[in-house]
This record gives structure tokens, C-alpha cells and sequence, in this order.
């Protein structure tokens, strides 16, 4: 049976401890800043916790980095002895970082994670990059347990995903926003859009979302954009609507 | 049997037809500007058609306008007859561009619609209003036909549907498009952020997007929106990424 540390007790932490458990791995130990929460999320676990550092169990088989980015190098710096195997999680962190251990990786889950919210890793692609074989082909089982979707990526194309996924997930996410600001003024609800969201991106992973595009902004209907820009009365949000639908119109004009 | 003319031959002509057809309605014709595209469309639902105004057929039980927001005023001048029921199917037009009818309505379908594909509209929400109780009744008898998802909505209502169609379905695949190029410079394709996607669809339809934002902008994390900005070579693309970071990050402080 593998051994788990995992360090960390936010999103991330909570997600990948919760499949590793189910899947019967050991999480011998979670560290966490916050004792509270480090002892909440052990529970869940049925592992031990622990805020003291130097309290951390040296036996395990993995150590996952499951913090802020900005916290990786401090949190390295105070990693006394050799682990086994050390891994981050974030995307945007060259593998590098962790150059002071002789068994290091990357262990990048690209997915957005939510506190609380029931979510099956099943089908979520896993970006794993180490600094020697041994650790790849480890770190690749273990991966392989809790995901159908594992694949190996430098530090680069990782990083590219990341900004990618800021596109294609946070930026959308917010738009969506707008958009149940928008219906929820005249008490509609966004799931009205629902199969139009699913559809727009179906059609995107099918025929790629250049051939995809439809509205008016890629005809150049500056009539029905006018119109749009009347309609909204945000600000913000005009001057994203109107900046946008130029965007897409000179994206497609070229 | 009910009887069907179209009026226009582009995408809505096309899969309008398309699931009409299917579902055993007689499309009795097809008008077009071009008389090849008029030609091709009525052959695939066993149609005549027709590219010569004054031979549209009199006696259909339904006239469909499937034409661009601009030509909807000129066609309605030259019909000098009175259809049983006419109606658009344009998200930002209002009911009264039909008032010179007796029988008018609008049956607009909430959907992105590309040429060639195939698309069930079993679960596309058909937003329905119309000029009298009995126009309404029928065309939501019919609408009910090839959709389970009918809406009656008064104009002002679809105009915001459409307004907040063009945030969740045009903008986000714009975002898409933006994705798949950024990963395919380093030959990775847009399928790999298809899990990420789906989940943020889910997660803004379940707890809400606002609830389900993720990522640097909402955290504040100008270490990282600083990187990706650095990364992004398109002028274009970092002045969109760099305001629509500090939208969302205005927008979840206020």
C-alpha cells in the first residue's frame, strides 16, 4: 500500500486526498498552516494532521505540494530530509523548483476545483513531467489510479495549458456570469442557455470553434451590436461587449 | 397534415426543415434569394422551391421567416397576401414587425446553428409569443412537435435571451478559439481542456458561476495574470486578457 503526505489543505488538497482515499490509497498525513483545517480534512481521510513542520512523517511514498504558488519556494526551503518522491500540483511552476530533491515532478490536475463539490477525476487530464524516469513511470501509476487521462508534459506546455485554460475556463465562467446577471433581470434563469452552452461546445471540440462561429460580431452586424450596447447599462460590461465583438471580427477577417 | 413555407434558405432554414421534415410535416416550399441554395435545401425535405416572390404557395398553415434580422421589413412588404400564420424567427426583433397580419407571432429557437451539422432541437428551448391566444396555442402545438423545451416570452424578454446568448455562446467561443491556438503552437489540441470545460459548465448551472469562480483574476493573483501576460504575443489577446482580469476581479470585490 502507497503512503500519501499531502501538504496543503485547499481545493486541490481536498479533491486528491478524496480520490486517493476512495481508491485505497494511504494518506498517512495532511500538513496544513491552519490546524483546523488540516484536522477537518484529515478526518475525511482517516489520517492523521499535523501544523508543526518538522512534524512531518518522513516514510511516505509521495509528498504533494498542494499550495499557493507563492508559498512552493518557502515551503521547499523548510523540507529538511529526502523524500521519496516530492511533486507540486500547480501549473504555472517550472519543475525547477523543486531541483533540491533527487526524486522531484509535477503532478498538474487541469481542472477547476471547487470546495465542497462531489467531482469524479475519472476523465481529468493529469500533466506529469519528473526529472528522471524512475519518477515518471512511479508518478504515472499512481496517476493512473484515480484517471483515465494522463499525460506527460515539460514544464512549457504546462504552463501554455495553464493560460489556456484561463480562456477556455475562467474567462468563460465569467461571461456566464453576466449573461445570468442579465436573464435574472428579467427573472430568467441561465439554464435557459444551457443547451446552447453545450452545443457551443460540442461544435467547438468537433469542428474547431473557428469554423464554429456564428453571431453578430463575426458577420459584422454593427447594427445588432448597437443595439446590444444600448441594452447594456454595466459599464464594465459594454466596454467588454463592444471590445470583444471587435476582436472576433478582425480574428475572422484575417 | 400542416403545411410549411420557408422563407430563406441559411442555417435556421436548414434545420428547421430539417426536423420538421423528420417529424412528418409537409414543407411545401422553399424561397430564396439564390435559386441553387433554394434548390438544394427544398430537395433534402421533398420541397418545391422557388426564388420568384409572387410564387410563394398562398395556402400553407405556416410561413417561417428564416431570414437575417435586415431583410425581415422588405419581405414583409412584398407579402400582398394574408398567410394563415407568419412568424420570425429572430431573437432581436419584436412581435410588431408583423402587425400588417392578422396571425403573427415569433418562434425563435435559442440555439447556435452551423450549415451541415446535424443537431437534435429535442432539447432547444423555442421562446414563442404571438399576436393572439389562438396563433399561440398553435404554435406552440407545433413548436412541441420537435422540442420538449417551449417558452412563451414577450419580446423584450428574447432580447435579453439573445443579448445573454452572445456572452455565453459567441464570446466563449471566441475564448475557445483563442485556447486552441495557444495550445496547438505547442501541438496540443483544444480536446485536452474539454473535461475543464464541461466542468465549468456544470458547476454555473448548479452553484452558479458566480460561486464557481476560479483562477488568478478572482484571487487577485497579479504574479501569475503578470506571467500570462508576458506569454501572450497577440496584442490583441493581452489587452482582453488583461481587462477581462480586472473585470472579474472588480466584479467579485464590489
Amino acid at each position: 500500500m502507497q503512503k500519501i503526505v499531502i501538504i496543503g489543505t485547499g481545493n486541490v488538497a481536498e479533491h486528491l486526498s478524496d480520490s486517493f482515499f476512495k481508491k485505497g490509497f494511504l494518506i498517512t498525513q495532511i500538513w496544513g498552516r491552519n490546524k483546523e483545517k488540516a484536522e477537518i480534512l484529515a478526518k475525511k481521510v482517516h489520517s492523521e494532521s499535523t501544523s508543526v513542520f518538522h512534524l512531518i512523517k518522513k516514510n511516505a511514498d509521495l509528498y504533494l505540494l498542494c499550495i499557493s504558488d507563492d508559498a512552493v519556494s518557502e515551503i521547499v526551503q523548510k523540507i529538511d530530509f529526502e523524500p521519496s518522491i516530492i511533486v507540486h500540483t500547480a501549473g504555472s511552476l517550472p519543475l525547477e523548483i523543486l531541483n533540491k530533491f533527487k526524486n522531484h515532478g509535477v503532478f498538474y490536475p487541469l481542472q477547476t476545483f471547487t470546495k465542497g463539490r462531489e467531482l469524479s477525476l475519472k476523465n481529468v487530464p493529469f500533466c506529469l513531467e519528473a526529472n528522471n524516469k524512475k519518477t515518471l513511470t512511479e508518478l504515472k501509476n499512481i496517476a493512473g489510479e484515480i484517471s483515465d487521462n494522463i499525460i506527460e508534459m515539460n514544464s512549457l506546455e504546462r504552463k501554455r495549458c495553464h493560460l489556456s485554460a484561463i480562456f477556455a475556463c475562467n474567462f468563460t465562467n465569467y461571461f456566464y456570469s453576466i449573461a445570468s446577471e442579465l436573464l435574472a433581470e428579467k427573472n430568467l434563469s441561465l439554464n435557459l442557455l444551457k443547451p446552447l452552452i453545450e452545443e457551443t461546445l460540442a461544435k467547438a471540440t468537433s469542428i474547431t470553434p473557428q469554423k464554429a462561429q456564428t453571431g453578430p460580431a463575426v458577420r459584422g452586424d454593427w447594427k445588432i451590436i448597437n443595439k446590444h450596447l444600448d441594452e447594456l447599462k454595466n459599464e464594465d460590461w459594454k466596454k467588454l461587449y463592444s471590445f470583444v465583438s471587435e476582436s472576433i471580427f478582425n480574428y475572422h477577417k484575417r
